[in-house]
């Protein structure tokens, strides 16, 4: 409704309630400049937080961006970072209104992303019950492969190689998944942003329930399994620790009907914890699985 | 409605627009560590956001925050800083209502502040209209005037010294006036943050019209007095270019009757730019004025 040039920015908010989610981007920590290209870093920072409002049931509308750069930083780089965040929202039909640029010694992006629920009730990480199901839509361990390469510094020369790449530069979440599950009736759900088993013990701890996790149950797909065979690694640890993917993980009612995208990966049961292979991850998550 | 520890929080936004702003203090820049309490910090970053939304015309009503701390960070601090964020969003009856933590070298704050406009129209910086009044709402000058006294290192040893010493660590925004001038019928309206001459030649400049000060019409209040004395320095200087006591600067049709706790300090006029001491500012503000 009004955008960037005033103090604040004026968004349409017609359900009368707004989904805001925050998050910090340090340069070093979150990215590299010499592994990612601006825009790549303005697609991963919008996303991050677009999908955590998708990962509510909502809608993204717009984001608003607080940077602090160095005064070196060349200003291609600035507008590629500006141009990836105009197209990371444009996926979801969502804006840029607005932001703050200072002075710092390295990068940082603070992104806040807002969305609409549409009159659906927001769904949190505590519902999960006893009988539902746990399932999983979007891509899982690209990141963690496509960053494992980078480390390597290993040749990058296959389709299926450069795929996990460019899955760690710039995340893919599965947006319309968020609301659609919503209306579906997830009962938990929550963005995978720091890796499958321990984002998923957020929702055992938040609803005081176990999740029994089936791992032949999850899909490999072919850029993790070729990462992983080139690095002589195992793919399914990418694909239940890595994080950075945003996938999107909930929790389903038995009776719901899931469209295919939603791969049915596990149960909710009564205790605590999450069980893999029939082991306990515990709350420290993947720390202890590794 | 929903407040942290979920991916996103969800607010109440009754007038069915939100009013958003957001900024990024770095340590070292905006602050320091040795001059400024954690809990001053926190009064300040929040404070700085809340006044942009003020100066819409609309009432704050929550904040969410992006931390980027050091691993060396006393938890103190951190337990200091969010107690300066809840106080300061509490003197407007504002909340916290989520954040992300991240490690950094130094520290950085990420602010977004949240409000509601109650069925006002939102006040922009370009509706000012020749035949206007520029008045001004709250501090100008502590900020400064306790800046310079901290840098010279002299001894801050009477009350009035020791309030713009307190007013540099923590502004003091007439919050309540930004939806009170909305409601006068303000043209325009923002926040100083950079200074006022600077400031007010966004007014000009947006509506492209000259704003004439007369500089007899500004209050230097006793703080500011007295550590301009104390450092042999001019207090009206900090009065018309200092920053950061967010202080609102509105234009009103003349026949606005405007309560006491706004000054009428000029007038809108055909033309561009800022003139003061008949000397035009210009768009590079107080650069050409120091």
């Amino acid at each position: 409704m009004l955008g960037p040039g005033d103090d604040a920015a004026v968004l349409s908010a017609p359900d009368g309630r707004v989904v805001v989610s925050t998050d910090v981007l340090i340069e070093g920590r979150h990215f590299r400049r010499d592994w990612s290209s601006g825009y790549d870093v303005g697609r991963k920072a919008a996303a991050q937080n677009l999908s955590d409002v998708a990962a509510m049931g909502a809608t993204p509308t717009s984001i608003v961006v607080g940077l602090g750069i160095p005064a070196d930083l060349p200003l291609t780089w600035l507008d590629e970072l500006t141009d990836g965040f105009v197209d990371e929202c444009a996926t979801v039909g969502a804006s840029v209104a607005g932001g703050d640029v200072t002075r710092c010694d390295l990068v940082v992006i603070g992104v806040t992303a807002l969305g609409d629920l549409g009159g659906r009730a927001p769904v949190t990480r505590s519902g999960a019950r006893p009988g539902h199901v746990v399932a999983v839509t979007g891509r899982l361990g690209y990141a963690a492969a496509g960053w494992a390469l980078l480390e390597a510094g290993v040749p990058v020369d296959s389709p299926a190689l450069r795929e996990a790449v460019a899955g760690h530069r710039r995340p893919c979440p599965p947006y319309a998944m968020g609301p659609l599950a919503a209306e579906l009736g997830a009962s938990a759900m929550l963005d995978v942003s720091d890796g499958f088993l321990q984002d998923v013990g957020h929702i055992a701890e938040a609803a005081g329930v176990r999740v029994e996790l089936d791992p032949r149950a999850f899909t490999v797909a072919e850029p993790v399994a070729a990462a992983a065979k080139e690095l002589g690694a195992d793919p399914l640890e990418w694909v239940l620790s890595g994080g950075e993917d945003h996938a999107l993980a909930a929790t389903f009612p038995p009776d719901v009907r899931l469209p295919a995208s939603w791969q049915v990966v596990g149960r909710v049961v009564e205790g605590e914890g999450v069980l893999v292979y029939g082991r306990e991850i515990g709350r420290r998550g993947w720390d202890h699985f590794r």
